[in-house]
């Protein structure tokens, strides 16, 4: 067993810091860069890409809505093409940074709001895929496991990476468990390397009655904010290791 | 004798368009599209591009300022890595939109105050073009000719194409005349023509005086906002051909 | 018979111009000024403030979503407190600009996706009558007949001015038709005074099918972007007076 | 004798917050709450502005220029209508918020660069003194001493408070220290109680020469970011009080 622990990264803004990325960096093999539209501006950007490639951690594009106030996490309607644009752009700008840092884009995972919306609206999530795919069909789409947006990614011949959350549980559909609900973050270590594992074992989603939702799971996201998220990442990673499942970066991951 | 006559473009934003870009593309050979910091969104850029490949016109990135509000024509005091990650930023995200389009992005030229300080201040000027060359050392820089722009440029070791204004008179020292002083702005295409055949002949620029700042002029700069702006150029590209100058690409023009 | 001629303005920004606020102060009697976020900047607010109150046309505040690339038309989903809070700063900014131009803000309009979002959600609504309430209870809240949004700003205690729309025809259940239906708009003013007389006498919104859906009627908004706009506002307001209505400010048609 | 101590707070944006305002408010007697323009969103805005008036403490705005990724510390070039209108906008916007939260702005400072640029040209310093009176007459202007800021405060008419800072160390010509210079910040509190009481005694910014600049000082600047702000904050409160100086609003302060 193998997989890819992948974490938002490059997430300040100008004077704003954000995270402690250099901590996450010790711990996952994929970072997702902010790319200027919920954060991250040029500089921080270029910051965060020569730390992951220093780490030799997969850079990622993570583009989201342009509302740096709500940090990309509240909802916006966009066209179809408003928002393939919106990916290009962000993506683009993202290839441009990594270019100067010699490093190259391994992935794109959307943000936020865009990224929930796209996993339960096909038409947002063909937008996005046909943004990932126009700039380089070469590229990765992260994707939450059996979405919309995985689907899409898949539609639209991406190679595309599946993954579940290490701290959040889901619900008999499949969705993550609502926040306002108890049980629906996992603060525990054990547990969130016991539910990992039990979806790896089981080749899904496995819901609380102990149904499977089959999907390949290429990746695993944990978190870097809040004040005990990279002590939890740690613990997921240990926990991996000392199971036998190899962390590697995302091609190694989707490899047969 | 050859030259390309290039112009701002896209330079709208969402709501608001800007210019008469098709009016445009039928007469220079290069389109600085703006990209998104002082104009032009995704989609907008997005349409910049893809017209000006459907017109056969070389695709520049045309970065600015971060002042949607000033248009970029404010001058802002940035550190030398601020202005680099901003080109690089800037520049990257042109890239991914020509991407998209099966465009190539030919060249880049900085906007406004970004492009103004530029030409007197030689550490601005060295910054824009290590971001240029960060990101693929084979673009093209347009900068303005005989300026620390065009020093930078060829300082950093990228083909520097050399333009100058096909609107605007010049003082005795080289630089434009102000705006504020008579005589600043040419409103008659014979006489726009006339001083470009002076300057192409002479090597560079004529000063009133009579005296030539040697440069290679590879470049004519028209405008085309403003109501008489795209008539002007009109009528500068009539003269120039009629006056047997090739009208070309820029790497056309550059070639010996 | 009175009633209100409102028309958005001040909806540039920076660079670039929108409308044609001279010709519509000299057809309405109520301006909704662009408070920043969807558009107007500063200067282009106190430019619109003082125009309006040289044409003795009620100012008034027009807070829209922070979405200048959408100019403010694209859902976005803001929290309660997020939503009265932004009706409050831009209200506020209004204020300091009307101050600054010895003038009065007479009443507060939400701006496009805020205020269509706000016209069928209670909580929405609540929240921005709340923000108008808390900078100065003595504002009237200019909102469309019969919806969400004049309902809260009744609950709340405030005047609220209602308006219908002079370019835009009902359905059946009061509503707007849908722009991608036929009829949708209404491009002829005799048929605009006519739906709006109809209106008025009735008391209401007219459904096609006869029906009234009482609601006091103090306004009528035209518009004054697209070729045709202010010709139409004009004949409506021409066929207005014709037809014996007095066209006032808005104090003025609330009023016994 | 008395003096103001002033911070500067609400300078978080959205998802990012910055600084400890809960512990300044314990110790100062004035707070410059940041606008939307370099910081401070409008729900951070409102927080800032009940937390200042649950304390007690005189409510200030802080207008800065439009850079939330430079933190409004670059300096740019405004026209002055550009500068007045800014002010104006950013000073309405707190006196909305401030309206909502019952509470009353009791003066204006501007922030960064702004302030800086204007505490050495005239007439951008008009253009601020210009905007603050526009919106109300009776604001005070918070302004360094002895420069063009507080010359251009007094030559508007605007009651103008003068402050020195309490962690920076002056040069010969009464300017702050460059911070690239040794001793250019202050670290220690007793070393900044000393020259504040220096400074109180003399009546003056004293260089170090000993030569006095003569201006009333009616505020000290302290600062609440960076790991010992504010423990030098405290310490400088706790001093100047045991020196028998009053921390007071600024109106006190001003008083005869």
């Amino acid at each position: 067993m193998k997989i890819t622990l992948n974490a938002d990264m490059g997430e300040g803004f100008g004077r704003w810091p954000l995270g402690d990325d250099a901590a996450l960096l010790k711990i996952v093999g994929a970072a997702n860069i902010a790319c200027g539209f919920h954060a991250g501006d040029p500089l921080t950007m270029r910051r965060a890409v020569a730390a992951a490639k220093a780490a030799g951690v997969d850079v990622g594009a993570h583009p989201g809505f342009p509302d740096l106030e709500g940090f990309g996490r509240r909802d916006m309607t966009l066209s179809a093409e408003e928002a393939t644009a919106l990916v290009i752009y962000q993506t683009g700008a993202m290839l441009g940074v990594a270019a100067a840092e010699g490093a190259r884009v391994v992935h794109v995972k959307p943000h936020g709001a865009l990224n929930t919306m796209a996993c339960r609206d096909d038409a947002l999530a063909d937008a996005i895929a046909a943004g990932v795919k126009a700039v380089d069909p070469g590229l990765i789409l992260l994707a939450t496991a059996a979405t919309a947006l995985s689907r899409a990614g898949e539609r639209a011949g991406l190679r595309t990476a599946q993954e579940v959350f290490a701290d959040r549980t889901y619900t008999e559909t499949g969705e993550l468990t609502p926040r306002r609900e108890p049980h629906a973050l996992i603060h525990d270590a054990d547990q969130a390397v016991a539910q990992a594992l039990r979806f790896l074992k089981a080749g899904g989603v496995v819901t609380p009655s102990g149904r499977v939702l089959p999907a390949p799971l290429h990746s695993l996201c944990v978190h870097g904010d809040g004040p005990t998220a990279v002590a939890l990442a740690q613990g997921v990673a240990g926990g991996l290791v000392a199971a036998g499942v190899a962390l590697t970066g995302l091609a190694e991951a989707m490899a047969p």
